[in-house]
């Protein structure tokens, strides 16, 4: 029998108290399938006396995190403390260089520094492991550093992000706004009370940022990552995508095209009778689109302690298990830099919503100006609403929804036939746009 | 830099050559990720002189794999002829007694003689590698081996056969019958001149039966699971599961409750906004039910060259990788034997098809046989058709279609009202029964 992989778990929020929790509950299935011990020693976080509904007398508890890291009495760190640099990074830091296995669940330090602490694990033939940062409970990052070396990967999309999930599923069923299922999502604990990091899109690009380096083996690059979030969109968008046959997902979508890398975020509508369609909820999903497998998609849970749990278990099973794959499952120094293709070069179809002043002539002024830069459209929807009242030929002369679906085109050209119908004076408001993500 | 992975491939058949194929264009690639090359020096079939569509003058040719399986130019073995026993066993356990890995496709054998190979495997510390084994292109078998030691897992279930899945999903969108979408998975190769193996669920089984042992730590048995096919299934029940707000799909089951491991393979009426009732056509999909994770989804390629052939380079990246997982994720022999639950103890849904003989009463008769065996009845649906001619009260006198949907119930008391209500002389024709399958 081996000696036993002793544990320093640091940050004692819901994750780490999940991963003590269930490193007890599954002591004897761990050490059967790696035949070896696997046990807590020593833990860190910032008060010592806050109740977790756990006991952590057996542990060696430590005010410094980074004193635990360089520790002699553990051999991996699980690092749940979360945040970029400061102490997550310093604690990450100094185990690796003390010869420590460490295991993350920090999507954000790893979409910074991800590649610098993957070269150092490597240097010294340690675990830098991740499975926990990306899609929570969904072993995606396993999936794609062991399960594709047979595969030429085209595009790798999901959601990723389960409060504007379960945002979007909510405003669909009940016909809520953003703003009122914001608030309930804050009420449940699926929402920060800043809630911007979340609803802007920005944790899915940081999670989106991992999986494009393990699919692409492209750097990562978060910051290149064109973001759109989900606050502009309206019950409306959402009736309408229905009536379409769509329904609207936050996706973070990475794609390696003839222009490049292209990585983004945005709102989408995606056929409504595809599998990434019924997840609904807080619920997480990715879909890895390749040449030899053709389409595999990933459902499970995206968040919560112990799914998250679940996941750095995973990793420290393997760990004890002698399994000590590459970070990235290729050398991180050979991570290259891939070229990126601009957000502007991106083709699709695109669900626009105008609203037109009530006028003779402005649908067909509207389809001109797409015609000009040789956008076809697919279909065009007039909405009229009852109130208002009309002249004999119907029309109020208020405000009306207008919306188009193109066929597959440049977002350039949306973008500058959008501009020209704006210069003509045909919108009471700015453009609502949402890309149409086909399988 | 290690030396090269020599690998012997038994069997040119589709996969056999999408393998060799997928080898060589991915070479860099896996090369890059193991650090170690992998190359193909030995191939073995029935026919030299066969079209494969690539060329095999650069490996050594054996006609007797067998042969190959102790050749000293061979470091791993690809086990892709297939079939129980007889040429797919000797070749594995000859490369197993002479220090080579073992990466195979065969489900029946394992099936069969799954843990003894396993143990062998073990004893010489090589690997005997299967993910191809079990939904082709889908990574199941990893996830289950390495990704779940953090789950107590309750349920395993899913679409395992892509035939089954493209004919039920035929039937459905198009009205058609059986037969009809038989001859034309025939005729598109998806399904065998004799689709028994097929149609009737064994392969289901076969499948069931691996994942089971991976899931719950037993020892496979797929003599004991309970197998009923598709081919009783008409368009009336899938339109009638459709009215209800469900699809049928053929399910392989594995779960462990309190009356011990209850596996078994028949259709099935799963929530028609399920994830698992999107996967129409020959893709396949597995949900597992845990603890730490709560429900599990993954969705893709069952069959075909090159999905299969994916999973088959995905085991042996592993192997390249000097990974060699225990191939059942903990040592073979402690695979317990489990208690099995007979199907006489399931409890479910039921949903009911009754042929009856359009008078008084039969309605009536039918529920208070339910009633007897405190059966409860979530609806009642009679449909009639326009075509016999009926007398004043509405009735031809010819057999109708009586459809009960029940609450949770114990198949025994199914099964015994039924016999009674047959006994009663109510039925014009056998019963169907679809059991329902909720999330």
């Amino acid at each position: 029998m081996k000696e036993a992989l002793r544990i320093g778990v640091a940050g004692l929020g819901t994750v780490g108290a999940s991963v003590i929790r269930i490193l007890l509950q599954q002591a004897a299935v761990i050490e059967e399938k790696s035949g070896r011990k696997v046990t807590v020693t020593a833990v860190s976080a910032r008060d010592r006396n806050k109740d977790r509904g756990i006991d952590l007398s057996g542990y060696q508890w430590f005010e410094d995190a980074v004193a635990m890291a360089s520790s002699p009495d553990v051999d991996c760190i699980v690092e749940v403390i979360g945040g970029v640099g400061g102490m997550a990074g310093k604690v990450i830091e100094t185990a690796l260089t003390n010869g420590k296995h460490v295991v993350t669940a920090n999507k954000a330090l790893l979409a910074k520094h991800g590649q610098k602490l993957a070269i150092l694990a490597e240097e010294q033939g340690l675990a830098l492991a991740f499975e926990a940062s990306t899609a929570g409970g969904i072993p995606v990052v396993k999936v794609l550093r062991e399960g594709m070396p047979a595969n030429r990967i085209r595009r790798i999309y999901g959601i990723l992000n389960g409060t504007c999930n379960y945002i979007l599923s909510r405003m669909e069923m009940e016909g809520l706004t953003f703003e009122e299922c914001l608030k309930d999502a804050q009420k449940l604990g699926y929402a920060e009370l800043d809630p911007t990091f979340d609803v802007e899109g920005f944790d899915t690009a940081h999670k989106l940022a991992i999986l494009a380096s393990l699919a692409f083996g492209t750097q990562i690059d978060a910051d290149s990552i064109y973001v759109e979030g989900i606050s502009s969109i309206t019950p409306l968008d959402l009736a309408m995508a229905g009536e379409l046959g769509y329904r609207v997902k936050l996706l973070g979508v990475a794609e390696y095209g003839d222009n490049g890398l292209e990585q983004r975020v945005h709102p989408t509508m995606v056929p409504r009778d595809s599998a990434i369609a019924q997840v609904m909820g807080v619920t997480n999903a990715v879909t890895i689109d390749a040449d030899a497998i053709n389409e595999l998609t990933l459902i499970g849970p995206g968040a919560g302690g112990d799914a998250t749990a679940s996941a750095v278990v995973a990793d420290i099973a393997d760990i004890a298990n002698d399994t000590i794959p590459l970070p990235f499952g290729r050398p991180a120094a050979s991570l290259h830099e891939g070229k990126r293709s601009a957000m502007q070069r991106h083709e699709g179809g695109y669900y626009i919503r105008l609203s037109v002043h009530d006028r003779p002539g402005v649908a067909a002024g509207v389809a001109s100006r797409m015609a000009e830069v040789d956008i076809s459209l697919e279909s065009i929807l007039q909405k009229r609403t009852g109130a208002a009242s009309r002249d004999r030929h119907g029309r109020s002369g208020e405000p009306v929804p207008l919306v188009l679906i193109t066929y597959a085109a440049e977002e350039a050209k949306i973008r500058s036939a959008l501009d020209k119908i704006s210069s003509d004076g045909l919108l009471s408001e700015e453009p609502q746009l949402i890309r149409i993500e086909r399988e």
